[in-house]
């Protein structure tokens, strides 16, 4: 694969979503984010002002997450924190599909869960998270036909927090279910260049890491 | 210790919060809880208007919970969920403390997010979150001090999901903070009647776990 390490940078969600993690470490994610030129960091809600206050007048992008990481809430709750996410900065949300349904096969829950965060924040880049560790082959297939009706943007594979992060074949999977007009993002476990080349290389034209630098300073090298 | 069947089984929250938890699977723990008469189960927020529906005449109480595991998100949200998981029949809530907060130590932030919940939900039994695997034992012992300003009724070590759960050592350390008038949840990790028993005697008054089976059984031997 022949890529700039500036190229592979807007590519990049540079990440940082554990829940113990401080405000100089946010602060610090978003210096990185700005000074490497990712596509955009990717912080929980309770920072996501703190952060659009610092990138005033920059590029990069604030993704921020709803539902995170089960997607077992309220369709309205899942719409609010968006609307309030986008209210105070966000330029990216990224929502958890209901696991649950999925596996009840209650597909109009599914669909209905999508198209309410849809409607709340209208022209916002909106991704769904597949937690593909958890799901059938059939079953990410149904999920990404369903976002793709629902009117997302994006799909994208693994939380990161339970189960497996992305692999490369449910990249595969996932943007052959999508065609080439929707995005595909891979996340969870994407420690080193190979990692990341070997998600673009299934499909994926986004990712979702923390190890970002060291990404693109393997690709420098 | 002595406690019977009978009396533990009034301690336990019967837990199920896996993410593809499908609706079979919780129709079955609420089952389960009304043969066994657990104080309550605890189930994701999308569950909630279900279960009260099967549960309705019954004793056993429904435990949600908000803005979880993270308790990285905006306390309007956490308000917000709480809210309408009281309004679709939960009795008790269970929300995480802002970890994030907590470890950049902007206490008035970590206790206004409590308060703010307390106030969408008055008169409702209130559950603060610690996740105790992240946190050093001054932290612990400072939030459950703000949980208790703010007016929660219980503080509970672990979500299960992120770090470590519940150890004997938090629970002690939980109670010593919180005094005798407020209660304290373990979870995370409870998996039999020895582990139950440990909680409660370093100082737990409920116990969340999906073992909880298990553990009434092995006492009833």
């Amino acid at each position: 694969m022949n890529i700039t390490p500036e190229s592979m940078a807007l590519k990049i969600e540079h990440t940082i979503l554990k829940p113990d993690a401080d405000y100089a470490s946010v602060d610090r994610i978003v210096d990185e984010a700005i000074k490497y030129k990712f596509a955009a960091v990717c912080v929980n809600p309770c920072f996501v002002s703190r952060v659009a206050t610092k990138l005033r007048g920059s590029s990069v992008g604030i993704t921020t997450v709803v539902g995170f990481p089960l997607g077992a809430t309220f369709s309205s709750v899942k719409a609010f924190e968006a609307e309030k996410a986008v209210e105070v900065g966000a330029t990216e949300i990224d929502m958890v599909i209901n696991t649950g349904a999925v596996k009840s096969h209650d597909y109009d829950r599914v669909i209905d869960d999508i198209r309410i965060v849809r409607a709340a924040v209208p022209g916002v880049c909106l991704t769904v998270i597949l937690e593909t560790g958890l799901l059938e082959n059939d079953e990410i297939i149904m999920c990404c036909k369903l976002a793709v009706e629902a009117g997302a943007d994006f799909v994208k594979a693994s939380s990161g927090f339970v189960s497996t992060g992305a692999k490369a074949s449910h990249i595969a999977l996932m943007r052959k279910a999508v065609g080439t007009k929707k995005g595909v993002k891979a996340s969870g476990g994407i420690r080193n260049l190979k990692d990341a080349i070997e998600m673009l290389e299934a499909g994926a034209n986004r990712l979702g890491c923390s190890a970002s630098i060291n990404i693109v300073d393997e690709l420098s090298r």
